[in-house]
């Protein structure tokens, strides 16, 4: 048996050397559709065309259905290819997605993964078109991956750590640092490979636009020895959807407002509530101290913020307002803000003492897109503007839903603001 | 449908937050069974045994046929689940796979994905137990990506480089470099992830067995603008395979020795083929100079070195044989050697002219496992070794196959070796 695996394995890493271009024959393609940008060398499918429509076509006929999560049936067509064109144009950004192959999900082998949904899935993206978040020809940052032994978790960890172009030139500088999370279901690669916070860190500083600075980026899961380990993803949840969304007759109508079913809606704690783990105050009591150790970093308030994204904006509430002598800026994208009516209450009523605010606070910057529930955040930004805060900056993205074009626009936004 | 997608891509963005533990409820695991170290945290399947037996257990209810790739048929169970025993324990080492769903070729979402054979796969690893590879209580280097602008290509391209600990802070020492290169169907990842190549020099480094060095880790694929891009593994072949593997009758005999279909067998050409693209020319006119001006190297050929597995292999002897004023040592590790009885033509007769040989290769270092064909490259050591070649070293990999195993203890053997 070993023997025949490992021929087979040797049989098999040749294969990708001897099996030419031929075995992709000319297709054609509908009229205007272009590869998914997400897509590996090559391939052709998934496609979109310049409306914002998606194409998939996958090639499945043994199977008995086939679906594209997120979106209704495929169809199956009697050359064993199943299809699914958008019925309409879908939301501009990055949407990941998963292949269901006989209500198996996994990643389409067709496109590049990354890791969302506490997994590896696949992406298509709408594409805005603009220039920020692309690879140009500026002087590019590097992104280190820097391993480091944490005594609260007892384990062994690693961030990911962008340095500014001409860090390891310019000997003697040192940087102010953003620490930057990712979301629910992410990890720390999630800003690097789906946030293209390197390109967008570049551009910016190509243009003068932001101050060189290090940004980190960790994950945002750690539990004590011995603790539960991060909740995951249940994709019986998204199947039990899309059985829904497949079911041939009474489609669910358009809700007015978006709104959670109630059983999947935590009651609204007083304040913003803490997910399991002790992620905060690891990076409160190890990793702050660890990057200034390690690189060479300005380590006053003024000089450090950190920003995170839906689960990471709460952890980035959760840092940072309880330890505003340690930090001066803070962001959360489409996540840490809490309701107009709790102001008040929250982080010890720091909110209705502005001259303790605007002392203490040089950037409270809240962005959400207007695709997800932006009336919520707008109101508690005005709320606090209302109160004489200032330095509270509100940010919309147009068009954009709970995903990453919202956060590739707020950190192009948000960076700007910093250590001015 | 924008709303609704909005509203559905929202409510899945919340669901990792909310779903406990609890719907991972408590099983039986088979006796003696442990998690595959590739698994996602908290996936229990696949497994592994201490004798290197597999255990894989798929949730498929609606699947008519599940299989794991280069391995025999599933059995349906009556609760929806697909399962596999190995026969007899599998090699050790790290072995790709997908799962086979209806005939659909796809990474099993249990597990981590990496890139290989031209798509993100997955991977099952029988451990050898050995603490070389593991993260370890010692210094550290930083892997950085790095970003370039290659003009032979007119592309921008990234590799990986391996900094070794404290090269920030030793300002103004310079080190020898080791390219590295990955097999076909990868990409630079692979050194970093399936090879576990910064563990490897860590720990090396704080035995004192290697000297310092940075590690280039580059993709092996550039084409000249507007060539044919690179070709893609073909699961086609795979699932050829798997369906006869699968037939009642007429299990093939083992072969007395491994000997790849004729029909799969490119003759053999007179000199080691190239494989198509221009990255052995790429690595020696762009990426050496962009290294060199970018790290802080030492750049005579004595601290320049080169490496790589399978086809890396071929792209070593590519770039090294014809390039000794640049490069004085090189390891082919499963790829790269020539036959035996080639020796008196290849690369204008070297390998007959000892004393020159002698003189500019200061090692020449092939590797392979055992479990694929290690005759011919021992036969290609010892001709050289018997010409009065010094500084040809021939290391075999005890139970492996053509795998990553193989590579990491190529690399643990190779580097000490380097520099001195």
């Amino acid at each position: 048996m070993k023997k025949i695996t490992s021929f087979i394995l040797l049989t098999l890493m040749i294969f990708p050397l001897i099996t030419s271009a031929q075995s992709f024959p000319k297709e054609s393609f509908p009229e205007g559709t272009f590869p998914n940008e997400h897509n590996l060398d090559g391939a052709q499918w998934p496609r979109i065309d310049a409306k914002g429509n998606t194409y998939f076509r996958v090639y499945a006929p043994n199977a008995k259905n086939v679906q594209i999560s997120f979106r209704g049936p495929m169809t199956r067509e009697a050359d064993g290819y199943w299809t699914y064109v958008s019925p309409e144009p879908e939301a501009v950004g990055f949407h990941y997605y998963q292949l269901v192959i006989d209500s198996v999900n996994v990643a389409d082998p067709a496109t590049k993964s990354y890791y969302g949904m506490s997994k590896w899935v696949s992406a298509i993206e709408i594409p805005e078109g603009l220039p920020y978040d692309k690879t140009q020809n500026v002087p590019h940052g590097e992104i280190r991956m820097k391993k480091y032994w944490s005594e609260m978790t007892q384990a062994w960890r690693t961030c990911y750590v962008y340095t500014p172009p001409q860090y390891d030139q310019n000997k003697d500088e040192r940087y102010p640092v953003l620490y930057l999370q990712h979301g629910g279901g992410e990890d720390e690669t999630g800003w690097v490979f789906q946030g293209r916070m390197g390109n967008i860190m570049d551009n910016l500083l190509a243009q003068g636009k932001a101050v060189p600075m290090i940004v980190v980026m960790d994950r945002g899961y750690a539990s004590l020895p011995g603790a539960a380990p991060a909740p995951r993803f249940d994709d019986s949840r998204m199947n039990a959807f899309l059985a829904g969304a497949t079911a041939p007759a009474a489609p669910p109508a358009a809700p007015a407002a978006p709104v959670a079913p109630v059983a999947q809606r935590p009651a609204r704690p007083a304040a913003p509530f803490r997910f399991q783990g002790v992620f905060p105050e690891l990076l409160v009591k190890e990793i702050v101290p660890m990057i200034d150790a390690t690189f060479r970093t300005k380590t006053d308030r003024e000089s450090r913020a950190m920003a995170g994204l839906s689960m990471g904006g709460m952890h980035t509430f959760q840092v940072v307002m309880p330890n505003l002598d340690r930090f001066a800026y803070l962001g959360g994208f489409s996540g840490g803000a809490g309701g107009a009516d709790q102001i008040d209450t929250l982080y010890d009523g720091i909110f209705t003492q502005p001259q303790k605010f605007n002392q203490q606070v040089k950037l409270m910057f809240l962005s959400i897109g207007s695709g997800e529930r932006p009336e919520r955040v707008k109101a508690f930004a005005e709320a606090l503007q209302g109160k004489g805060l200032k330095n509270v900056v509100y940010y919309e993205s147009e068009g954009s839903a709970h995903e990453w074009l919202t956060w590739r626009r707020s950190l192009r936004e948000f960076a700007p603001l910093l250590f001015r």
